[in-house]
């Protein structure tokens, strides 16, 4: 099932644009069925249609969930840890960045004039779906998921690197691109993580790589914080990290769920 | 004035405690005067009351404001920097915690038994009265501020050496008292910051000691990242940052505001 967040074209498309514009009031929650959107009352638990339907070429994708906080996992591939020059974790680093940051499909990435440069990372995320706080050992934790999407860590390089903390340069608002929906029946096992600038291929990754698998990140994270429904896991990002100027496109593909492209563009005039 | 967010005790206070639950559908927003809250529709604008009032003794205080996101300066007076062996910023340092680690007064601080060392940091927080992103130079900012209040970045110390990202060792749920209110008419010049624990002083600070003034921060975060009302911003921590332990109690007092209190307690049986 691949779940939404939309808004009706009829709702001005005006708005859209910047990161808090995401959280639109008129946002609905929705199934996507072939070429049609069916609203449902929530994102969680079994869904409830409404019985209001629209053709996908009416509405706009948002992102497809509004996270209270957005965690990220670094380096958890080994290929892409040594391309930064860092050593492979034997831990599950995390770091947070905003909900402010998040942005919906086809949404603008805004480069800021303060960074010389900034990166894409395509990687899939975890969509929580039920709240999760220090499950015991043995417990399946598919309960807690709601599905998984694709996100960019877009991140300011040069600035990541001088504040040492990852925070700031992770933080500008649409540093955060989603979606475009929540894929619920997903085989993780076989799956690969691609990221294509104006066309061109330049990330590649498969799950089976991963230094951590997704039960031991939200174990890890869980340990720590209590992650809530509508939660966003990053789970790191495969090799092939490089910039994005304006006037790129960037398209994060994840086989078995789909593509998020945004554009990019400059943040001062 | 002096604006909380309160629950009154008609509705069982057995669900206080964790993190979450600070976010109670029973809580309303109120101003405190005298021994008395009265209740108003919300704490942001010009307060509109709805007639309700209640004694004092007859309330919780929540979490004064619910974030979406919690953004700490570090290293933002020097001495405290010296003491744990950090050079002085050129540039504030930020770094986030989760809104899942805010808490309210009198609820215990939980030491997870996998940090050995968890230290307390008082500071002054500013809460966002509204959005507020890339103000133009020359802009006074108290618009912005809702008002101020208190704040424990508390933070497992070992974690945070090991991981040298900050997140983990500083987001462990009731890692984040604030409170008990939020004053909105504050002189920030003449304040001072100090932590008691069991009653005798720990930290001390003057508000004249900040390397980086409420402006300066402010603007800081905001070339960054939009902040919108509710959000807080903890100002830094003064010297003298030492450990809790299970069966202590915490208080950070900012003069001219109030102080948070907080017991300590083992988090795993």
């Amino acid at each position: 099932m691949k779940l939404c967040r939309f808004q009706p074209l009829e709702f001005s498309s005006a708005n859209l644009g910047r990161s808090e514009k995401s959280l639109h009031p008129e946002a609905r929650a929705g199934v996507i069925e072939g070429a049609e959107v069916r609203e449902i009352k929530s994102l969680f638990g079994a869904p409830a249609f409404t019985g209001n339907n629209w053709p996908l070429d009416e509405i706009h994708l948002l992102v497809p969930s509004v996270p209270t906080k957005i965690v990220c996992v670094g380096r958890n591939y080994a290929e892409h840890a040594a391309e930064l020059g860092n050593e492979v974790p034997k831990e599950p680093l995390i770091f947070l960045k905003p909900p402010s940051s998040a942005i919906g499909p086809d949404e603008p990435i805004l480069i800021p004039s303060i960074s010389q440069r900034v990166d894409y990372e395509g990687e899939f995320a975890i969509v929580i779906g039920e709240t999760c706080y220090m499950p015991a050992a043995g417990e399946d934790l598919r309960r807690y998921v709601l599905g998984y999407t694709c996100l960019n860590d877009v991140t300011a390089r040069d600035i990541q690197k001088r504040d040492i903390q990852f925070t700031r340069g992770k933080s500008f608002d649409t540093f955060c691109p989603i979606g475009p929906f929540i894929e619920t029946d997903w085989d993780l096992a076989s799956a690969t993580v691609e990221t294509h600038v104006n066309g061109q291929r330049k990330q590649f990754g498969h799950t089976s790589q991963m230094l951590f698998s997704t039960d031991a990140i939200i174990r890890w994270i869980a340990q720590v914080m209590t992650l809530v429904p509508g939660d966003v896991i990053a789970t790191g990002t495969p090799p092939g990290v490089g910039a994005l100027v304006a006037g790129d496109t960037v398209e994060v593909s994840v086989s078995g769920i789909g593509t998020l492209r945004n554009p990019v563009a400059a943040r001062e005039a």
